[in-house]
C-alpha cells in the first residue's frame, strides 16, 4: 500500500495530506443554525465533506479522516465518518483513518476488521469503514499491532504507529530516557521500523508507518536517520505551529519518505484572513496549494 | 464518581465487572445463522446483550463494554454499542466504556464529548456514548488527557488510565527501564497517581484510575504500593490466564482499590462445560457468581 501512496504523491507533486476532521462549529454560521439534532450536524458535516473533496481531490494524494470528529456525534456521527470515507476513495483518494486505536490481540482483530480487514455475518463479508491506511498506538507491544500487520498484508493495507507526537506534552513519557541511552520515541521508533521489515515496497519504505510530528524537528531529524525504511505521517503543520523547514528533516534525499497533514489551516481556510470571500471548497483548494508549495520549495532546499 | 463505583462493589458484594464485549461468533449457532447484514449482526448482539444484562444487574456492579467488538460492524455496531450502553444505565449498572482513546489535547476534548461530556448542536447538547468511566492511552501525556480530567470534574465521571496491560507483549514497551531505575509503567504510574491529586473521594481514591493487567501479578503489587489513592481495573482474569490469588494484590487492607473484569467468561459461560445445559442469561449469572465467590475468597485469604 505505501508504494500506491508514495506513486500518487509524486503524481500530484504534492507531499501533503488534507485533514477532514469537520466539526460542526467549522462550518459557516448560517448552516449551524440550521442545526438542532445530531443528524442534521452529521448530514451538514456530510455535505461540507462533500464540497472539500469535490475541490481537494485533484490537488492532494490523501486525506486524513479524525474519527475523534465524529464519535462526538454518536451513531450519526459514523454515518458521517462513513460516508466521509466512501466519498474519498470514489473520488480516487488513498484513506488514512486517523483513530489511534490500539488494544490486546483479541480487540486489536476487531479494530482491524473495522478499518483494514472484513466483517463476516453469515456467509457474507463487510468492510464497514474501510479505509487504506490507520493509525494505532503501540504501547501494547507486538501482540496488539500483529492483527493489523496480518491485514497489510492480506489486504494490502498499512499503518502508522504513532511514535513521536506533535502535542506539547508528548516528551512528557516519549521524551524519557531508558537505561540504554534511548528514549522512548526512539525505542518506539526502533520496534516500528523492525515490525515493517517483511513488507518493504519499491521505493525502500514499508507499510508499516511512524507518526512524527513537525513540531519537534530535532526528534524527528533523528528518526529520519535511525528509521531509513519507516514513511512519516507528520501532524502538526499550520494550526498546531509546525513550519515547513522544520519538517523537511521528515523526508529522504529524494523528497520522498514523508505525508505532512493539515486540518485545519485547510478546512477552515475559508475563514482566515488570506482567502476572505472564497467558498469553502476554493478556499480549501487555494490553501491546498499554497501548503504544496511552502512544502515543496522547503524540501528543495 | 469512583466513590459510586466503590459503594455499588460494597452493596453488590461484588469488586468484578461483567465485559459486554460481544462478538457474533459468541452467540448461539441458530441465531447466528438467521443474520446475513451488519444490522442483523447488530440486532442479535443488542437481543443476546439484553439477556445478559437482566441476568447480570443484580450481581455485578458495573459492566464494561468494549467498542471494539462493535466498531467491526460499523455504524450498525456502534447503534448495538449505544443501546448497549443504554439498557445498561437503565438497569443501573455504572459502565465504562473500554475505548482505550488517545489524541492531542484538541481531538481528546473531541473523544471526551462522545463518552463522558455533551456535544453542542444548535442551542441542544447531547451525550452521544455517555458513560460513567473511559479508558485512555496516556503515550501523549497530560495535554492529552487533560480534557478528559475536565468533564470527569465537570460531569462527575472518571477514567482509566493503560498502564500495565494484560497482554503477553505488554513488557516489550511498558516494562523498559528508564535511566531513573523506573519502568515505564511505573513511570504512567506515577503520572496516573499525581493526575488523580485533585479528584479524591472518601474512600481515599481518585477518579483516575489505572488498567493493570491480572496477568502480571509482581508488577501489580509494585503499583499497589506506589499508587495508593488509584483505583485499578483489572483486565485479564480467566480466559486471558489471570487467577484470583494473582490479583489480590490489586486490592487494599479494606479490599478496597480494584474491580476486575471478566468478559468471555462470563458472556460464553452458556457455551463452557461446567454450565452446560443453562440459558445464555443463566450461565452468565452462574459464572459471575462463581467470579465474585472466586476473588472474595481470594481477597479475605
Amino acid at each position: 500500500m505505501i508504494d500506491k501512496l508514495i506513486e500518487k504523491i509524486e503524481k500530484t507533486g504534492n507531499p501533503s495530506v488534507a485533514g477532514i476532521d469537520t466539526k460542526l462549529d467549522y462550518l459557516p454560521s448560517n448552516t449551524i443554525e440550521k442545526c438542532s439534532t445530531l443528524k442534521d450536524a452529521a448530514n451538514a458535516i456530510i455535505d461540507f465533506n462533500a464540497e472539500l473533496l469535490e475541490n481537494l481531490y485533484k490537488l492532494v494524494p490523501a486525506v486524513k479522516v479524525q474519527v475523534a470528529y465524529y464519535e462526538m456525534y454518536g451513531t450519526e456521527g459514523m454515518r458521517a465518518f462513513e460516508e466521509t470515507i466512501a466519498m474519498a476513495k470514489k473520488l480516487g483518494l488513498s484513506v488514512i483513518a486517523d483513530v489511534k486505536r490500539n488494544d490486546i490481540g483479541s480487540t486489536a482483530a476487531c479494530y482491524s476488521s473495522a478499518y483494514l480487514g472484513r466483517t463476516k455475518v453469515g456467509n457474507k463479508f463487510f468492510t464497514p469503514f474501510e479505509s487504506d491506511f490507520m493509525t494505532v498506538n503501540g504501547y501494547l507491544g507486538i501482540d496488539g499491532i500483529e492483527p493489523f500487520l496480518k491485514d497489510c498484508v492480506e489486504r494490502d493495507k498499512g499503518i502508522f504507529v504513532l511514535v513521536k507526537t506533535s502535542n506539547p506534552s508528548s516528551g512528557q513519557i516519549q521524551d524519557k530516557l531508558f537505561e540504554n541511552g534511548e528514549t522512548l520515541y526512539e525505542s518506539m521508533g526502533a520496534l516500528v521500523e523492525e515490525w515493517g521489515n517483511s513488507s518493504r515496497g519499491k521505493y525502500g519504505y514499508s507499510d508499516v508507518g511512524a507518526v512524527v510530528g513537525a513540531t519537534h524537528p530535532m526528534q524527528a531529524e533523528r528518526l529520519r536517520e535511525k528509521m531509513p525504511h519507516t514513511f512519516f505521517l507528520v501532524p502538526g503543520y499550520g494550526a498546531q505551529g509546525g513550519k515547513a523547514d522544520d519538517l523537511k528533516v521528515c523526508f529522504d534525499k529524494h523528497g520522498r519518505g514523508a505525508i505532512v497533514n493539515s486540518s485545519r489551516g485547510i478546512i477552515c481556510a475559508y475563514k482566515s484572513e488570506k482567502y476572505r470571500g472564497m467558498s469553502v471548497g476554493a478556499a480549501a483548494a487555494a490553501a491546498a496549494i499554497d501548503m504544496r508549495e511552502d512544502i515543496c520549495k522547503a524540501i528543495k532546499k
